[in-house]
C-alpha cells in the first residue's frame, strides 16, 4: 500500500459538535483511504458522544510521549489523548474551563507535531473563544495561535468552496480600523499569498481579482479617499510584475454575480464582510478555512461549536470533509511525504 | 371599465437601452391593463429604436403643454414628447450633451406631473450621469434629483426584490465617510422609511431586520468603536416602542443566510455594499429601486444604460417590469385614484 500522509485533527471544545464530526471523519471510509487521521483529542469523551451518536470508535489511542517516539503504525485512526477529562466536567453544550483548556492543548500538540514534520496538516474542529479566555489562555482564537506558534512573518484567512474562495486583506477588526490597515504591501501580500495557495490546491496558476474598498471601487474618485488609485491599483500592477495574473480593483457588488466571480479562481477581499457576506451565501455549510502564509498547512470548519446541538449526532460533518481534503490537495503539492521522512512508518 | 392608475415612465439615456425596456412596457399586454403609461421621451427616437428592434408602437402622442391641459383620454399608452433629438446627435451607445439634457428634461418633467396630482407614481429607465454632466446639469444622479425638487426632508435606497429587500443608511459615499453618517436618528429614519414601504408593498404590517457595522455585529463590543451599541440598538429600541417589528443588530454575514433573511420583509443597512453585495447576487435582473420618504412615488430599473448592447434588442425588460409593479402596488396603497381627481379621464 502506498504512503499516505498523516494528518492532524484536532478535536475542538469537547462540549460542541467537534468530536462527533471528529467521529464521522475518523468512520469515512474515503478518507480513510486518503490519509490516516491522528485525532488530537480525548478517548473518553469520544467514548460518550460516540454512544450517543450510534457510532462506531475504532481506533488506536496513543499518548503525547508515544508520537514524540516516532514509531508507530497507522492500522486505523489514531487518537492522540492529550487530556483525560472528567465526566462531570464536560456536558454537551457546557461551556468550561476545562474544556477550554483541553482544547487549546489539541491545538499546541498538533502545530508541535506538524512544525517537527510528523504530520503533513493540521485541520482544527471549532473552539469555544469564551472557554479559552476562562481558562486563561491569553490568545482570542485558532489563527492567532498558528501564527504565533509557527513564527509566520506574514499570513491571512482565506475560505474556500466549490462556489468561491476569497482571502481577506483584514478580518477580525471593527469599520473604521480597515483603511489604516490597508497598504499596497499589505495588497500585495494577500494577493501573492492567494496565489500561492490556489497553486497548490488546483495545481495551475491561478487568475485572481482583487475588490476595490469603495462604492463602485471609487467610480474614478467620486467615492473616498481614492484608497483605490493610492494602494490597490499599485499593488495589483506589482503583483502583475511578478507574473501573477490579476485583475482590479473591481466594483465589489458586481464581484461576486456568478459570471464576473466564475471567470476567477480567488477573490481578494478588503475587509471581514466583503468577503464573508458572499462566502457565507454560497457556501454556508461547504466552506473551508485556510491560514495562509504558515510554514505548516492549516484548514478550518467553516462554523463554530453549535452548542445548541451537540452530541445529539445531527451536526452537518460536511465543512470538516471540505476541510480535510483541502489539506490533503495542499499536502500532496507540498509534497505528501513529508511526514514519512520525520519517521513514521506508515502502510 | 376600473380606472386605471396613470404611471409616469421616463425613458432615459436616449442613447441607452432605456428606449426600447419602454417599448416593451407599452407593448405589453398585462401592464397595459394593470395602468396607462405615460411616456417622457422622444417619439422620433422610439420610432428609430421600434424598427431596429422589431418592436410595434402604437401611442398617442402628447406634448408637455397637452398634459398641462389636464384633458385626455388614455386609450392606448401616451408619449410626452419632451424633446425633438436631432437623428445625427443620438447613436446607439453614444455618450452625447443632448441625450443628456434630454433625459433630464424627461425626470424633471415627470417629477412635475407626479408633484402635481397628475400621474400616480414615476418609474425611471437608466441615465448616463456623464451625460448629464457633459449637459452641464448640476446634480449626481435621479435619487437627488427627487428629494430637491419635491422638497424630502428624509429618504433613503431601497433595493427590492422577491428574494430579498433591503435599505441603506448610507448609500453613494466613500467607505471610511460611512461612520459619521450614522446616527441614532438617521437609524430610526430609515427603520421608519423602511417599514412605511413595506407596508405599503406587502399591505400587511412587515418584520425588519437591521444590520451591525462590524463583523460579527461587534461580537459584545470586540471589534469596532461600539457602533452596534451606541447607534443602532438604541435606534432599534426607540423603533419598537414606536410598534415596528425590527430586530437586530444582526451580524452582517450571516443577515443574508437563507434562513435567517427569510424571516424579515426587508433588512436595513448600514453602508452600500454591506447590501448591494447580497442584493445583486440574489436579483440581478429583476431588483427594482425604490427612493423612500419622497411624497410621490418613485421607482427604477436596478441596471445601467448597458450601452454596449442598446438598440439592439437583446435588453431585458424584466427589472423595468418589475418595477411598475412595485410602483403600482405603493400607488394602490396611497389611493390609486389620485391621479384622477387631477382631472384626466382614464377608462
Amino acid at each position: 500500500m502506498s504512503a499516505r500522509p498523516l494528518l492532524a485533527l484536532t478535536m475542538g471544545d469537547p462540549a460542541g459538535i467537534g468530536p462527533e464530526i471528529c467521529l464521522r471523519a475518523l468512520g469515512n471510509p474515503e478518507i480513510s483511504k486518503a490519509c490516516c487521521l491522528v485525532l488530537f483529542g480525548d478517548a473518553g469523551v469520544l467514548r460518550r458522544v460516540a454512544a450517543l451518536t450510534h457510532q462506531e470508535l475504532q481506533t488506536e489511542t496513543m499518548s503525547l510521549r508515544d508520537i514524540e517516539k516516532r514509531e508507530f503504525k497507522c492500522e486505523r485512526p489514531v487518537v492522540v489523548e492529550c487530556s483525560r477529562l472528567p465526566e462531570n466536567e464536560v456536558q454537551p453544550g457546557k461551556l468550561s474551563a476545562a474544556g477550554g483548556r483541553a482544547s487549546f492543548d489539541y491545538v499546541e500538540s498538533a502545530i508541535r507535531a506538524a512544525s517537527q514534520g510528523r504530520v503533513s496538516a493540521v485541520v482544527t474542529a471549532p473552539i469555544q473563544k469564551e472557554a479559552w479566555r476562562l481558562a486563561g489562555v491569553n490568545c482570542p482564537g485558532h489563527t492567532e495561535l498558528f501564527t504565533i506558534l509557527t513564527g509566520a512573518s506574514r499570513s491571512c484567512m482565506m475560505q474556500t468552496s466549490e462556489a468561491l474562495t476569497v482571502t481577506m486583506v483584514t478580518t477580525h477588526v471593527g469599520y473604521t480600523e480597515v483603511p489604516r490597515l490597508l497598504s499596497a504591501e499589505r495588497v500585495l501580500d494577500v494577493i501573492e499569498l492567494t496565489a500561492q495557495a490556489m497553486l497548490e490546491i488546483k495545481q495551475s496558476l491561478p487568475k485572481l481579482g482583487v475588490c476595490g474598498l469603495n462604492p463602485h471601487a471609487g467610480e474614478h474618485g467620486l467615492f473616498g479617499q481614492g484608497e483605490e488609485e493610492r494602494i490597490i491599483t499599485p499593488a495589483i500592477e506589482r503583483a502583475r510584475s511578478k507574473g501573477i495574473d490579476v485583475e482590479g480593483p473591481l466594483p465589489p457588488d458586481a464581484a461576486f454575480l456568478t459570471h464576473v466571480r466564475e471567470r476567477f479562481d480567488a477573490i481578494v477581499c478588503m475587509y471581514h464582510d466583503q468577503g464573508h457576506i458572499p462566502f457565507k451565501m454560497l457556501a454556508f455549510h461547504t466552506g473551508v478555512n485556510v491560514t495562509l502564509g504558515l510554514p505548516i498547512i492549516r484548514t478550518s470548519v467553516d462554523h463554530g461549536t453549535a452548542y445548541d446541538i451537540a452530541w445529539k449526532g445531527v451536526a452537518n460533518p460536511s465543512s470538516l470533509f471540505s476541510a480535510i481534503n483541502v489539506a490533503l490537495r495542499m499536502a500532496a503539492s507540498r509534497g505528501a511525504s513529508a511526514a514519512h521522512y520525520a519517521g513514521f512508518h506508515q502502510r
